[in-house]
Parts: C-alpha cells; structure tokens; sequence
C-alpha cells in the first residue's frame, strides 16, 4: 500500500457488510473510531433504548441517536374529516417558548370552538426530463405520451400497490419535455414509490416510442426537497387548509389583542411577504412543523417543501376574525420511513396516526398546529411581549414556564 | 366550576410554576397523563441520558426525547478558512441511503483534494415596519433613521455583548417603511438577539422622531423560518460557498459519470428549476442539512432558509468539472439553542465546533457536506442508479449498506 | 351650478354620445380643448391618415395619433411550421440601436441556415374565484365542478364561435376556489372573449350549483397583463420556442466571439438571473417584442407577460451552439384589437400575417426575432461592443447607422 | 458572385452609411424594396408629419411610422411634490374601453379629492459581474472594491454630466462577484448613461486591481428589460408611490361598489396573487403605463420593469377607502430617447413634462394614471360591468364611448 492509502484505510469507518452492521456492537466500534480520530466521547450518543437491528432502511454507518427534548402541546381541538375531538402534540425542538407559544395559540382555537381542517388535494412527484431533437420533436413526443397515458400507467402501477398515477404535467422548455408525473399515496411520504414507478414508466416510454428520446430521472421540477412555486400551485404531498373563527372576546382574553388590530397588521404582512418573495405569507410554519416532523418519524429534509403556506383571513361583521392558512405542498407519512421507530412510533401512536389509514388524520394535526402557532406568534408581535418571552422562557434562563 | 370548566381541567397538562417542572418526575408525571389520556405508554420518549434540568431555555411541557438515529459520513477533506482537514460528519435521520450518498460524495470529494469553503458574509435580520401617515411621511421618516444610525445603533447595541448593528436596509410600500435590521452575530444563530437589540432600537425610535409613527416589531420582511427572495439577494445569516474541481477519471472511477454529461445534464436542471421557481437550483441541499442540524441541535426550523442554494459549474478545458454551490441563507449556532444538550454538543465536539469561536467553521462543514450530497445525487441520478440504491437501502430492507 | 360643477363642467372634455363622436371635427375639437387647457397645440398628433370612424373599439376621447418610427430588420430567415422564408420585420420604437442590433442578429441566424420556430402550445384565460362557505365546501364545489366540465364548456362555448375551452385548473386557497378557464383561441388575442365566456360559465354555475357560492370573475391568477410564474409553468397566449444552431466561423465572423466564450457567459447569465429572480433567463426579448408589437398593433400592455423567457443552451462537440430560447406567455393577434388599424395592418400585411389563419405564423415570427436580438446582445456584451455602439448609434448622434 | 451572394444582396435593405439616410427619399426607397419584396405598398407607415433628419439615436433603417390612436383621459387632479393640478392624460392605445376606464377612475379619484404621489427613491443600474479565481477570491475582490469606491465612483462619473453613483451592491455567487451600480439619473432614463459609466469604472478596476479578475458587463441582475424580484426590491428606475382615500358615497355612486366589498375582494386577489407567483398584486398597472408610455415617447420595452406593483390598503373606521400602489420599478424620462419627437413631445408638453427636470413629475403622472385604472378595473369586476363594458365598447362595435 501507498502512504495514501495507508492513511485512507486508516480514516475508513468501520463496517461489516451484512446485517449484522445494525448490532450494538457496529454502533460502539464505529464510537470507538470516532473517540480515536476526535477525541470525543459519543456517551450520550450511544444512549438509545431501541435494538439497532430495526435500522435497515433509515441509516447506514449507525453510531447512536439524537436525544431531541419533546414538549407537549394542547389540548388542540380539531374538527376535521380524519381527526376529530382534542389532540396533544408532541413537539421536538431545541428552541425556548416553541412549545409554549404553540400551546397558547391550541388554547384559544380550542376554546373559539376548534380548528376545521381540509385535505384539498394530495399527490406526489417524480418529475423525469425526456431530451428531443428539437422542441416540434419534444412537442410530439409530449402528444404521444397524452395518447399512451393508459399503458404507461400500467407500467409505472405495476411497480406499487401503494400509488395511482393520477396524471401527468407535461411542461416543456426548447428541446426539453418536463413530465410531472402525479401519483396518490396512501400512509407513506411517497418519493420513493413515485421514482421507481416513473422509472418503470419511462423504460416504457423509451421502449415504445417510436421516435429517439433520451431522459433523466429528475429534470429539477418535481421539486423534491426545495421550496417552489410549481408546489404552491400544483400541490406536493398534500394541499391542507386549517380555518378557525377567532371570537373577539377571546382574541382580547388569552392575546391581548383587538381582532381588527390582528388584521390590520395582516395587510402589513402580506405587503411584506409579497416584496420579500416569501414562500409563506403568514409567520412561522416550519417552527410547528419542525417539531412535530422530529417527533414522529417524517423526513425532517421535507421542512423545505412543507413549511411553504399562504394565509387568507377576513374580518367578519360581528367582530370576530375569520383566519385560515393553507399549506400547499405539506408532505407527512404514518408508515415507512422513520415512523416506525422505537420514539417516533409512540408520538405517533398518541396521536392516534401510526400506520396505514392515518396520514390524512396526521396531516390535518400538523395544519391545525400551525394554524395554532400563527394566531400565537401574530398576536405576540402586535401585543408586544414577543421579544419579553423569549427573554423569559428562552436562552437558558432558570424559570418555569409560567406563560403556557 | 361548571361542565366544560371541568373538562378543561381534566384536559390540563400537569406542570408546576417553577424550575422543578425540569425533572424526571415532572416528565413522567406528564407521560403518565398522556398515558392516561392517550392509552399510550411513552416508554421510548422516556430514555434519556441527561438530567432535565439543563432544559429550561429549550423546551417547556418537557416528556422525554425523539431518539433520532445517527449515521456516520466521511471523512470529509475541507480546506476552508476555518474548517481544514477530515471530517466525520454526523447525520441524524431516518431516510435510509442518505448517509451512504452523502459518504458516497465526500469520497469523491476528498480523493478530488477536498473542498473549499468560503464564508462570503453574514448577517442576522429583524425587520421591523413603521407605519407611516402617507407615504412622503414614511420616506422622510426612512430619511431620519438614516441621519439617526449612529445613535439607532448604539439603542441596538447596548443590549447585546454579541451583534453589531452592520446597517439598515429600508423598503417602502405605500405609508409602510420596512427596516431590515443587519446584525452581525457570534456563534449563536442569532434571532433573539437581534429580536431584543431591534426592539430598542424601535423604541428609542418611537421616543425620539419628532413625527407620528406606529411599529410592528416584524412586518414579514426577515423573513424568519420562511424562504424568500431577499434571503437568496441580501444573506440572511451565513452565506457560503463550497467549491471543488472534480476530476474526470474520479468521477468516472467513483460515480461512473462522465464530466461532461454532468454538465450536460445541469443544464437541463437549470432550465427545470428556473421553470418552477425553485428555491434552490441544485439537488437536495434540505437533506444534508436537516440531519446534520438535527444531530448538532440546531434549530431545524431554519431548514425553511438555509436549504435555498445557487449552484454555478464549469466544464474545464482539461474535461475536470468545476462545481460550486452558495448557500445563501446558511443559520447555524455552536453556542446557544440546541448546541449545549447532551448528544447534541457530542455530535459539534466531534467536528470540534462546540463554543464560542466555532460558528464559521461548523458554517463551512455543512457548506461542504451539501455540495457531497449534491455530487452523489446528481451522479446517481444521470448514472442510473438512484432508485435502485433506494430499493437496496431505504425502506427497511434487511441488507448491510453494501454500497458505501 | 355650483363653482365646483361649473369648475367641473370647464373641465370636461368633448364627447357626443353617438358614432360622431369619431369624426375628424370631434377629435379636433378635443385637440382645441387641450391647447385651451395646456397651451399646446397638438399639431403633430393630428396628423393621421386615416378615417376615425374606423376607431369604436379600439379608443375612446381619440384626439390624434402617436407617429412611432418604425425600422425594418432583416431579411430573418424562419424554418417553422407557419412562418417559412425571409421575412423583413418592421420594429417600431424609439431606441437608438435596437433595430441594428435585431438586424445583426437576424443577420447571424440567416447565414447561419435559419431559426426553427415551434408553438408548443395555445390557451387563453380568464379565473374567477369562487367564494365558499369554507375549505370543505370549496373542495366539494371544485369536484361538482369537475363533473359537470360538459355542462360549463357548453355554457362557455355559446358565447363565442372562435374559443374552445379546453379544460379549468382548479386552485385552492382556503375556503376560495380559484378556476383557471383555459381556451383556445384562435387569431385574436382572446382575453375579451375569455371574459365573455367564463361569465357565462360562472353564471351557469350560480344558478345549477345546489350549493351557495359566490363569485369574483377575476380572481387574479389569471394573471392578466402581469408577468406570473404561474404563466411560465402553464402557458399564456402562446408558448413558443425558437432555436438555431450558431456556427462558430460565423459568430467568429459576424459577432466577434467564439462559441465557447459564448456558452461559458450563460453560466454566469443563468446564475445572476436567478440569483435575481428574474421573470426572464435572456437579455432582452421586451425589445424586439415591445416594437414588433407596437408596429402591428398588439397589446403593448402585454409585454407584461410576454417578455417572460427560458433560456437553454448547449455547447455542441463539433463546437457549435446551439440556442433556444422558449416564450412561454406570448399573447398576439392577426385580427381584432389594434391589428386592423391603418398602419398596423399593413406591417402585419408586409408579414402575411393580417386577419385570420395567422396568428400562428405571427407567433413565429415573433419568437424568431427574440432570438435574433438575444444572439446580438449576448455577443455585444461579451465582445465589448455594446456601449460604443449605443454611442455611436443611440442618443441622437448625427450618423449613419453603419454598424448594421 | 456565387449564387448565395446575388441572392443575398438583392435581399439587402436599401441603406446609405452617412446622415442622408435619415430621409424622405431613403425611408421611401426602403418602402418600395419592401413592396417589391412583399407586395404591400405601405402608404399609412409613409404618412408622418416630421422630417425623418431628427431622427438619428432613434431608430435605423426608417421606413416611416405606426399610427397609434391616442385618447384623452382626464382631468385627474394630482396631489404630488412635482405634479400638482388636473391633468389630461394622453394614452396611446388599441384597446377598446381602456381610456374609458382610465376616465372613470380619474373621475373617482379627482373627486375624492385626488391622488397623493411619492417618489421614494431612485435609482439606474448596471450590473456587471466579476469573475474571480475562487469565491475567497471574489470575496476579497468584494472588499477592495469597497474600499475604492471613491476613485470607481469618480471612473464612473466622468463619464457622465447626468448620473451619480449613488453605492455599489454586491451579491456573490461561487467565484462570481455581481456588482450592481446604482446611479442617481436626471431626466433621462439613464440605461446608456449607466452603461456607459460602469464601462469605465469596470475598465479602472481591470487596471488598478492587483489580482487578477475578468469581467462581463452585465452578468443578468440589472435587470434591464426585465421583471425581477430584485427590483421589486431595491428599486429600478424610480420608486412611486399613488395612494388615495376613496369616499364611500362616491364609490357608490360613480363605481356602484361598496368600500367594505372591494376591500373583501381585495384579500382575495392578495392571495390569488401570491398564489400565481405574479409581478404585481394589482389589477392591470400595464394598460395604462403602456398607453402613457407609447403616446409620451417611453421606451416601451419598460413596461416590462414599469409593470410591477404592490398594493396596500386599509378599511377606514369611517367606511372610506384607503388605497395605495407602489410602483418599484417606474422607469421614464422626459429628455432623451424618443421624447422629443414629433407627437411624443407634444403629448409630454400637454403635461407640461418635456424636457430637463420633468422626469419627476411625469413618474407622478404615470403612477397617478396607474391608480385611476386599479380602481376603475376592481370595481367594475365587482359590480359585474367588466365584460358587458368590453362588448359594448371594445372590438369594433360601432358605437359611442357612452359610459365615460
């Protein structure tokens, strides 16, 4: 061996390539290996009260876990299609007054009656690119993908039990045929049932079509992991739409705050946002979703597609303030992934929405949460005592959370 | 106490008002009501290895944790300004394949001669709107702050040892002037600070303009927890380039792709992403990032901005590849937040980015592990073998991780 | 009267309330009205060589005519499906060197075999917005919607004997169901019709829905005379792309620049352009199309929408380049509107491109010659010879146009 | 002569290369070539009433004009810093109903009491990029640059009696260095002054940098003839602001619209803009900056930037109406281009805006005029008069403008 590689074996992780790199043993020595090269003990780390064996197919080079502090949420009442009655919401977060300010905004929905939540519409992407030979040969090539939708329909359900091709958008940019293809899901995220289903579809097409086309897999439009405006429009994951009627006394009762005062202060923000370039007009979706997304298993990555919303509220004749906030592109799964691991699972399962049949019910809890943070964070800001609770309950500070 | 009085007592989280709702009881007091209310038994949320009682700054309605698994990726060769040598980087997730693409990358990467990784600026916003009677009121008041920054900045500065006041960006719409606060900031992310340090400065403004103005301490310009445009323009808190020369028989050899088709395909994916109004141009920035804040206790939140990236390549005239990715809106902390928790500071000690003093160099190490991710992806993606390593690792299939 | 209504009454401008009121002696009267209120004698603007009475439709308060100079561009060679041969394109406009940097363009294009032109495909909008009681029922209005399509085309489609509707998008924000009315349209731009039809839609659907809605016929997503990202992911008008292969010896010969050079600067383009957030990843396409349009009496309101363009290119091994550039939100007319107008008909004539049948060719043209203007400007900006010749041509210097 | 070049120079535009190309003879000759070529004899496009030796700066290869119809809207009573009075708005135009509108909104607005016009800010831009060997490179070149300002700023200014530089932003992508120089103009646009300045400061940085940078003198974020977010954001051209307060009887009566159902309506399209990702959140800024634009001598191609627009506004507590729109991107001159031609100078002279030091007012006429439009158009898609209006008055129907 060469000096280099002498010193890349050295720095090469210890691994065994069989099942038994999931074990207790894998995970200490790989520690181990990490305490040589750093000097830092993984003590904590290695702290887990779950069999690594369950691990295949969430990670590979397994060390340990994140302990990540869970705070409780609620009661949130939710009048929607898949979750009824009242909810606690395990939230996973580092962050002071999170759980707090969380849990004020469920106290006054709850008591103004209750979130009603809406699943729009749901679909998921894998969005291939076919290269022609010039735009007229992309259009035509895009026309006979119209007239063969059936049969590659076939080819790419065959692949899944799980996913219906709902249909397929079809984009093009000169020579370039973006396909959107547009599945359901049932209880699992979906990206990987979508790409290896668009796979199959597109080994069809490249089969059958008469003409010569090339494709990549991914031509940057599905927009997987990345905020877009195609997804604001056309929906990833699912369209979720959480709605309250804020009753003016409570609005002053639990915020301090004049309901015409709130919406007044909405003008300003959707000026804001839209000269920004937002990609949510309202305040803080991602905090809500972070959490929550931690806690029970979903992709954390998919905070950048889901934290995307747009807020619509009127001021209603009587006083009370009409609020809703649609999240557009909101992707949750209640199987596969991280779901069904040892923490993950038991949030899940308090929620009632562990395993197949509960993602809809799932997603209606994250939109009522969110909705529950936006009335907490807007009326912290207009009432003034945002910055004071931070100084309160976070940072370290030694106190109760006297504020929930 | 009437009906519903009852009932909502009977729905009331336990807690009690001081520093003793941070312990093992407490926790296990609110399990219990869960338990009760739910019929679940949190018993995995209830292993931890650490004493609650560092919690309080990070979390209230404390029960316990999400043990989110870690995988291990690397080494890494960075030669940055703060960031050199080999990282191991840890990845806390549960979407199998990750860390073994994102390990895939940083070989490539390394055997390549490393990364290079600059911090171009950085800045930290709080983004105040003043509400102005016309909009000749708000220019002139804009006028004002502007002849007014020395003594703005000293309101701002006096109540903070760590952010300087770097400038003041003004926008107007109609009678609206919206103040973005630039702040410098440590090796905190930097929020409450310049959250606390702008509502003095607000109100110093208040009390000085000789005019009528109104303020709303954020009027949807930070744009906080959100992806927006002005992040991706004007920074908002670490923007980072990593860049590397990809040799073309490495490239060959490690990812089985031709430089030159690679080139090909970005710009395929340029045209795809400009198409959808994506907030990144690149791959899967989100993915990397999220696991490694996750791991290292920041605030996953921030996945929302730091997951927006501009990816800039060249096809070299000797067939190497020349490829460089600019997070513009990268928020990290090493002090501060998450960072102090137990597996958290492990995981930042490790990469000796624990502290005061660390910001910068733990800001190149997720620079340089997203363009390893974006490396691996893309190559997968052009080279075929996306869905299949998907179908090997991910999902839970009871196979070693053969492909590292 | 009061002195306010005799005030008023001074003020207002001429108008008989009949065909009369286009007539040479009415617009001259509101000629003398002006110089009465302003002292300017609008000498020039009443010289016109037309007939009033040919203006109802297309003007009210006419008082005279803006002359615009127009130049002529060319000869621009076109392979397309509708526009083929040498086509001299008449540009109206006011800027120094915009015609002889089209020219130069067109020159390139032409010898270097021609632009490719392709429609990839056609529609028209107009979107109301449906108000309903909340998101569930708005999502019950979208299915009912969705099933009674037959119904709502035949309520649209009896308003109109040129537009077909080919589908309605539906989008949901909240309890508003926005409907995106697609149509096709044949050689007018199609918004009047769009309206005319989409109200008969929408009034069908308030009297057969068994439900309670409300409507608003423009919801804004239309997004009518507004560049959108929604317009560039689903087409406005028409979406166009135009694509050559430049020859390196004549972009040497012509332009100055080699190919490569060329190629490596849309690196940079690209990345700046959506770094900005820019509606349009090329230099210039509102130019050629703001005097092509005014020229042939088109809408110049929108070159809002139509200025919007993708840029994508590739370097080819022989070292060539090829370029196209894809509109997709070009909306033009060969009848109704301004085309029938004195001069415009005979700029649309010099085309053959008046009345009907046309629209498609004119669309061609019109791409053609954006991509004319793109290959000048790109070259001029990396050759060095942009501002020299804008000092040579633009500005009112007294020279000859000789760079053309 | 090969056969390609005999057919190549009978396709040849007629042309001289000295001053006497601006003739009656060489436009005419050019006109015969063209009936030759294409059978149309274009009488109308001869017809002009000024002598074509004005016209060099303007236009090449002259042919004659496009006769656009102008009409009359007004008074509209103007409340500014530099526009004060009623005004009668020349608007240049094919579309039918477009000046009735325009009229109908002037009406509203004068008798509320009229318009209250800011300009914020100004600002021209040139953006050119510098490429650098790395991004610590251009980081670094970043600096220096700031720190030379004051002799890039007198490079640049030396250039120029007109322009000012007002800073220099910068924003890094990878090794690229974007620079976006932002002048103070006169009365003039300023794009050739802009160019023609940072040319210089760019020439002084290649000779006095001690490292080693290339540069292309756009690199794609000015963004001239474009939209873009960074306008939207940092001003292009002038800043203006129109804001009015619309008296709830009025509304009434000359709208036949409520205050309350307008501002209902108004939340609506906020989101529906949003949702489509739209250059304005207004109604159609394009139409009457395009008509304004055509008829004063604009650079038409603007209305690309010009077309943005934010609005704000607020319910009153009295019932009344508070509206205001925010043009960021308003770029007009009242010297230079092809405002002082024949009716172009005229139509400004009506407006008393021809000339040095009008640039001002006439931004305040144009967003005056913008406003009148907003409130004709939102109230007439209200009042459910928006479609019949077109029939009655657009396309060609023969019939008086009856509803002005």
């Amino acid at each position: 061996m060469t000096e280099t590689e002498v010193e890349r074996a050295r720095l090469r992780v210890p691994r065994v390539e069989d099942a038994t790199d999931y074990s207790y043993d894998m995970a200490a020595e790989r520690r181990e290996f990490l305490r040589a090269q750093t000097g830092v003990e993984l003590t904590h780390v290695g702290e887990y009260s779950f069999d690594p064996a369950i691990l295949p197919g969430n990670i590979e080079n397994f060390i340990g876990v994140a302990q990540v502090p869970i705070g409780i949420a609620g009661p949130l009442q939710i009048n929607g299609e898949y979750a009824h009655g009242d909810f606690f919401v395990p939230l996973a977060t580092t962050e002071g007054t999170l759980v707090a300010s969380y849990n004020r905004g469920m106290r006054l929905l709850t008591e103004c009656g209750g979130v009603k939540t809406t699943i729009v519409e749901q679909s998921m992407q894998r969005a291939p690119v076919f290269l022609c030979a010039d735009a007229t040969a992309a259009r035509e090539f895009g026309r006979w993908v119209a007239r063969h939708i059936d049969s590659i329909r076939a080819a790419a359900e065959a692949t899944t039990r799980c996913g219906k091709l709902i249909d397929i958008g079809q984009y093009q940019v000169g020579p370039l045929r973006y396909l959107r293809f547009n599945y359901t899901m049932r209880d699992a995220a979906g990206q990987n049932m979508t790409g290896k289903a668009t796979l199959a579809a597109c080994e069809w097409i490249l089969r059958e079509y008469p003409g010569t086309v090339r494709y990549i897999l991914s031509g940057g439009i599905d927009t997987d992991k990345k905020h877009s405006q195609i997804n604001m429009l056309l929906t990833r994951g699912r369209r979720v739409v959480a709605e309250a009627v804020l009753r003016r006394e409570l609005l002053r009762e639990i915020m301090g705050v004049e309901p015409q005062d709130l919406f007044f202060a909405r003008q300003v923000t959707l000026a804001g946002a839209f000269l920004a370039g937002a990609a949510n007009n309202g305040a803080h979706a991602a905090n809500g979703l972070a959490a929550l997304f931690i806690a029970t298993g979903q992709d954390a990555a998919n905070i950048a597609e889901s934290h995307a919303g747009i807020t619509y509220s009127q001021l209603l004749d009587n006083g009370d303030y009409y609020w809703s906030i649609t999240l557009p592109s909101l992707i949750v799964a209640t199987c596969g992934g991280g779901t069904g691991l040892a923490t993950q699972r038991q949030c899940l399962e308090m929620l009632d929405c562990w395993g197949t049949g509960k993602a809809n019910k799932f997603a209606e809890i994250c939109a009522a949460t969110v909705l529950a943070g936006e009335t907490s964070l807007a009326s912290a800001v207009l009432h003034g005592d945002w910055v004071p609770s931070h100084e309160r309950l976070g940072r370290n500070r030694p106190t109760g959370a006297g504020a929930l």
